[in-house]
């Protein structure tokens, strides 16, 4: 549908990996919540992980994905929220360390609201377990079906 | 309350596990998101896991459960949405390998869905990461307080 | 902004950490989500660990920081709802062993809510994946500028 050609199936890419090392982190107040996690895993040169976090932020900057138009919908809350749920992974993108990540927020009145992580999310107290993968390595490259840059999970030696 | 009489307090069922494979995922376009995680986990013979997942889906279909009624109330939404958290663990149903997870979704106008995953969530684009369970078996039972299909940790040689 | 003076920038306070045990958890119809945690957890005597669950809640108990005002603005949702996500960590303050943790929940009409968990969520049936990390102390101490007991990871012997 909407003109997307492929179809696949069922199959998956995917890669066994070992658990590297395991880092703990609170963030700072006033930091940003995706670039300080960005800048945190290339200074550590952690280039494959998962992560979870939770916390407060006092802004959030988040964007919804148009995928017929292939482009971000970007959206900024300014205005002090939870940090409910952050789910994301650290990979690499033409050689750099990029982070990626999905975060739920809830406000004073309770409405929730989310999406992909922008830089301009700015932390109030943050929580983050960082599980980095070894023996594997999660290139992006720009995936002409999606308009995304995929990872794709290959062995590392 | 809605006849529910037992009630065991703070007791908890709980099992030690060890870490066994950590499988680094790349889902495909247009699969489905239960069914493909469930086929991999058949496949790879993963018996027991947890996993985390985030991505976009291009339609989904979740399911509320009620507690009195002991039954699922089912909704599928036809339209783009990206998938900001899914907690999900793999276990055993009569012998087979079963997917549970919930999902949090969010659409084009900001507004925040989800439930308990059923199968007919359309992927767009999702990144797992599973991670077995050694030691430990979860086979999933009938359980008549809540009519629900638990799971029980027990050791596994 | 608000008087807050400190800006540390994108320092990031972390330790690196072994995985300790790994528990999987069936939680107890009609226990409390919140205590049944940091009970088995000062049982067990596991004080440094994240977790993940999933489940279904009776009646919900969470909060909302305000952050100018710095105290927590509490709700309680008296139905069922689906835990769609639940992220969290075991810690100690002032030598006890504490759980923080996040939730977000789905009521009957499918609106999402969530916030801090506290006391009095009331678990239908929960599902909980425990990571424990040694070699990490995460003691919580109180903190000036966000009004909240964050915890510091130190190297633990």
């Amino acid at each position: 549908m909407d003109g997307l050609l492929r179809r696949v199936g069922l199959e998956m890419i995917w890669q066994e990996a070992k658990i590297g090392r395991v880092l703990v982190c609170r963030m700072d107040f006033e930091s940003d919540l995706l670039s300080s996690l960005e800048e945190f895993a290339r200074e550590q040169k952690v280039d494959a992980a998962f992560f979870i976090a939770l916390g407060a932020v006092k802004k959030a900057a988040f964007a919804y994905y148009e995928q017929a138009a292939k482009k971000y919908v970007e959206e900024v809350v300014e205005e002090p929220m939870e940090l409910l749920s952050c789910i994301g992974n650290i990979a690499t993108l033409d050689g750099k360390v990029v982070v990626h990540a999905h975060a739920v927020f809830s406000d004073r009145l309770g409405r929730l609201k989310g999406g992909h992580l922008l830089k301009g999310t700015t932390v109030f107290a943050g929580e983050v377990l960082i599980v980095e993968l070894s023996g594997v390595e999660l290139a992006r490259a720009y995936d002409s079906v999606t308009g995304l840059n995929l990872y794709t999970p290959t062995p590392k030696p």
